[in-house]
């Protein structure tokens, strides 16, 4: 008797599109990015490849990079105005559940906390305090709010305020270059670092899941595109999943991670073409940043119009990539 | 010298999908909620014929819905848990602008804050206090927090605690019914209510606005479809403009309204396919609910799976239509 072959299962995570310039960047932190990130892909194939769900593999590994200071996410997120993180997660699978979270402040993990949401299935997103107080009432580890705040985001958020404006975790203005031609924003070294992942199990169930921080010295109140499911994150077993990094108001004014699936869905497109051209649209808006993707039979897609976004692959073959600085 | 033709523009309102019983509906709540559908499409039609722009149309609209008691938006809005109301609303222009609010309490009304944050254009999403804080420094009026509150939903909010558990504002759990097959829910005689409009203007530019206050007994913390840009609310002027309502947490996971552009974008559906294809997939989800819709040459498309939803039509041709418990 011959067993069957197992069935493939793939994994793609990304640590947000953005700058990483060598010149300003030390060495320690971007090797420090290529350890966690490696670290969250062993984790999130170890479940898939014991025949865990797609939906447990990307809450996996987006936990660890949420857990890493490095990543806009969880711990080491950027600071808001007043100097407090702020966190939004979402995750979504293939079978159209969804579950997200904004503006959190004590869960450790906003993406277990958005797993949560989706496993009850009653709210789809919840806010603020009442999110927090689910995640207490289930259970969910909590911390304090210095557990979030590291001395590298402080200095960030420091140096943004004496720039006396707001300045995106991305390249351009909240509502869009087109929109704002006057403000002149300096990029700063470490933008984006948005966490996501997107994973197909051996099931042939696809999910994704997304978490951040936002943007340094934002308002208290804004809320980006990784909460909402359609902007930033979308899963459909049909089709694909996706998750967003970038200037969140763009992928939100694109419904970015729907519009890939739905030009999958509907025009036919691959999934290299389907993410390309929904960035297209993006970028159309005045946007910049990328996405994960993947599809039923595995294959990644990772296109970004930044400088640079970390991201790690472990593709049906098992073949493991894991980039940092490098174009591919 | 002949002028030439007033170019085509339209308008469509809904006062949300849900069920209005007449046996349990008072005739001047019916009657009520006709004149007020009348005045506020007369009110955005008066915007339109005097070349104003659809966007101007669709707020003037939906302000009106929301300053009548007998809606579920701004003032007459469901009450949460705690008997307060909360208020979400999003506006959207075809040229790819968006602007939205969720859990406001203090703006008279909630689609004027919206839309106030598409024209400063760099947050799309603000919530909570710094949205209405927002609305203050614009001086846009506020209320105090009686003001939104009447003694019809403070009975129904009672009527529902007394049932003890949480009662959607329409006709199924949040999360769908086929993820709550014992959740037995009674329905309301008052259920949905949520406002809504979209427009065509002479210049051939398109929008699209949601308000609701969201589902009564719920959460503080809970955001439903209305204020969620690709769920609630989505306009194109390539396509459609498209305001929903319904069981929110359905209308998100379908990503309703942007699945509706995408069929027309995408496959080439007719407005009237595409709003149908689009109900079906929250169906199949097991939600209910309905929208308004119009396209390009002003077509309006107005499906529904609830008993009952209020709209009224301002077609091309002039034709004024208003419907409450009326099929077509």
């Amino acid at each position: 008797m011959t067993r069957p072959l197992p069935k493939p299962h793939a994994l793609a995570i990304h640590g947000g599109a953005g700058a990483l310039p060598r010149a300003r960047v030390p060495d320690e932190r971007i090797e420090e990015m290529r350890r966690e990130l490696g670290a969250a892909l062993d984790l999130g194939a170890r479940v898939l490849s014991r025949g865990g769900s797609a939906l447990d593999a990307v809450v996996a590994a987006v936990s660890v990079l949420e857990d890493s200071p490095v990543f806009n996410a969880g711990r080491g997120a950027v600071l808001r105005r007043d100097g407090s993180a702020r966190l939004d997660a979402s995750v979504m699978h293939g079978d159209g559940r969804a579950g997200a979270v904004c503006l959190v402040r004590r869960a450790q993990n906003p993406v277990r906390l958005a797993h949560a949401v989706l496993l009850r299935g009653r709210e789809v997103l919840l806010a603020g305090d009442g999110a927090d107080e689910l995640g207490e009432e289930l259970g969910l580890v909590t911390q304090p709010p210095e557990y979030f705040i590291t001395g590298h985001r402080r200095e960030q958020l420091a140096r943004l305020a004496e720039r006396g404006r707001m300045e995106l975790d991305h390249d351009v203005p909240a509502g869009g270059a087109a929109d704002h031609p006057t403000l002149n924003v300096v990029p700063d070294p470490e933008q984006g670092q948005t966490v996501g992942a997107v994973a197909l199990d051996t099931d042939g169930q696809l999910a994704a899941a997304t978490s951040t921080g936002g943007m340094t010295n934002a308002e208290l109140w804004r809320v980006g595109d990784s909460p909402i499911i359609g902007a930033g994150t979308w899963a459909s077993n049909q089709t694909c999943a996706v998750s967003a990094t970038g200037s969140g108001e763009l992928f939100i004014r694109a419904a970015f991670a729907h519009e890939v699936h739905a030009r999958i869905a509907w025009a036919g497109e691959s999934l290299e073409v389907a993410t390309r051209g929904g960035l297209d649209s993006v970028v159309r808006l005045g946007g910049q940043g990328g996405c994960v993707a993947i599809d039923r039979e595995g294959r990644v897609a990772a296109p970004f119009t930044t400088l640079a976004m970390p991201r790690a692959y472990l593709h049906p073959t098992g073949e493991r990539h894991v980039y940092v600085l490098e174009l591919d």
